[in-house]
């Protein structure tokens, strides 16, 4: 892709002081429009942690619950989805990351599970956006950069997801946090945009609204409630966690952001040292078995426990009920307490 | 400072939905307040190009002008002063960085010129604390975390700037980004709270005052302005840059963000290859010709040009006063267009 289309659409998005995304009354709220769904929040759907029970404490709170199927096998995330359907008459989504080989597999096999929101990630949709893009399907994709949401757009999604440095999880090489991101990319689509990365309490979810955004994604803050079925010690670590308690590890590899820990320093320390990616690769080891210990395991020390910098935010382990209605009430107390200053 | 400080101060913001900071009609605004200004917006004082008459300009403009005294002699800082007295009535600041050996000499200087507001940034305000702590003075410190907030708090400063991840030069290896900062500084401490890094327009603005903020500081967007001594080349480069146009050099050495040109790129590569602080070192040769070559002489490919992940919401080079303008019919834009949820 040209940057000069980049380049074009900003041209056309310094001639206008508010994106058109921008705010609107909620009712009139393209995102909840889009996916049908109260209030335009959508819980991320998380390796390992978002299984079908926290998509459905969210899609019942009036949000998007996701089941996160990267770290499921076809037949799990088609379980999953079965669950959720005969629990709610809700919308939910599925989350697939296209870095998965059998990503399409997934796809195909979650459509026929009956699914109809999907959300990609972690790569280039194109592959699979044939298959999803049905007239009861919505699609939305992961983004870390304008260009990213300018090329997902024209392949045809129906809205993205723009994620910033701050989030937990697979990160971009770009670097961009989500408060610069966000206006870049409501300036550059005309497709709903959703915030993504740093976000953990109402007022984070008034301030991407104010960049443009028509909603945003919360993943880290959904960890640390009731209904997740994350282990008690990956909550206790994120309810600990201050502002500077993160940390990207693997910048050469996939980075991810994880709470630091003995594992997370190691890696942080041979990082420094220009270690090699075979070195690397050998003190991670397992992937997936950091994973599995963090979040199923509680192995404080040898986990990888994926959280964003909005861990410094989360203070408490609420149900996802109480978390929403929280959201909510902190939004608007937010919005409420801005005043023009002209 | 132990962190069970910043425990107590997290348990306390949680029993709060929104900070005492946070919005407030714009005429009781707390930093208009204390600092005697119309708009509750900083021009960044930064190195090199925020001298007498960007700081004028600004301070005209109804904002907080800067003059940025890091890359100032004794005698350029007076003069610099004193020829912003003879300009305007209007309140500026002088910006002083910490790592400056003679830090305190330049705070004697310029107090004794007859600055008032003095910004504090890059280290810790402690050495100079009790020299500027003055009935007529305002102190104020750039801080990159929580705890250098409650630090600085405690210290007696008047104000804290909370700068993120995303603000160009010198920068914290925290790397916490602005929008999960924000309100959790606000959540730990009581004095007035300016979040910088990242905002370029008034949508930006608008953001950080729903996080908490009491105001904000904007140095990218200030450097391409009619104004801003700046060399062409460096308001041009940050014209066209796009969101992921910037990277972060000398990890190892004193952070700096910088836009990605040759040099940049030279240091990326050896930081990857795990060159030593003596090898990079010598890839910078000295910071002062980089930084000299970058904003005086516009070399764009061997300059140090500083600045942050918002020049890609930067499009053009508008007079401060138009620019000033536009930031309050932005923000006022975007405050109208929040609508709320419950």
């Amino acid at each position: 892709m040209k940057l000069a289309v980049v380049r074009q659409y900003r041209a056309a998005g310094a001639k206008k002081y508010q994106s058109p995304n921008m705010g609107g009354d909620m009712k009139n709220n393209r995102l909840c429009g889009l996916l049908g769904i109260e209030h335009p929040i959508i819980q991320a759907g998380m390796v390992w942690v978002s299984d079908w029970r926290l998509a459905l404490a969210a899609s019942e709170a009036g949000a998007l619950g996701t089941i996160g199927a990267g770290s499921m096998t076809v037949e799990q995330a088609v379980e999953n989805i079965r669950k959720a359907q005969e629990a709610t008459a809700k919308p939910f989504a599925v989350n697939i990351p296209m870095l998965r080989p059998d990503a399409a597999q997934v796809g195909a096999a979650a459509m026929e599970a009956g699914a109809k929101i999907f959300i990609t990630s972690a790569g280039n949709p194109a592959k699979i956006v044939p298959l999803i893009k049905r007239p009861d399907n919505i699609l939305i994709h992961v983004v870390p950069s304008v260009k990213g949401a300018i090329k997902a757009e024209a392949e045809g999604v129906d809205a993205v997801i723009c994620e910033g440095y701050e989030a937990g999880g697979h990160n971009s090489p770009f670097e961009t946090a989500t408060l610069p991101l966000v206006p870049q990319v409501a300036d550059a689509v005309k497709i709903p945009v959703v915030a993504a990365g740093g976000i953990a309490d109402g007022r984070g979810i008034a301030a991407v609204m104010a960049l443009g955004a028509d909603g945003a994604q919360l993943g880290t803050r959904f960890i640390a409630t009731a209904e997740c079925p994350a282990h008690e010690n990956y909550k206790k670590l994120i309810v600990d966690s201050l502002d500077f308690d993160t940390c990207i590890i693997g910048r050469k590899l996939n980075m991810l952001r994880v709470i630091r820990n003995e594992f997370a320093k190691r890696m942080e320390e041979a990082e420094k040292k220009g270690a090699t990616e075979e070195e690397l690769f050998k003190i991670i080891g397992s992937e997936f078995n950091r994973n599995r210990a963090a979040s199923w395991e509680g192995d404080i020390e040898e986990g990888a426990f994926q959280a964003g910098q909005s861990s410094g935010l989360v203070r408490d382990v609420p149900t996802v009920a109480e978390l929403v209605g929280r959201l909510v009430a902190e939004y608007d107390a937010a919005v409420g307490s801005l005043k023009k200053m002209g």
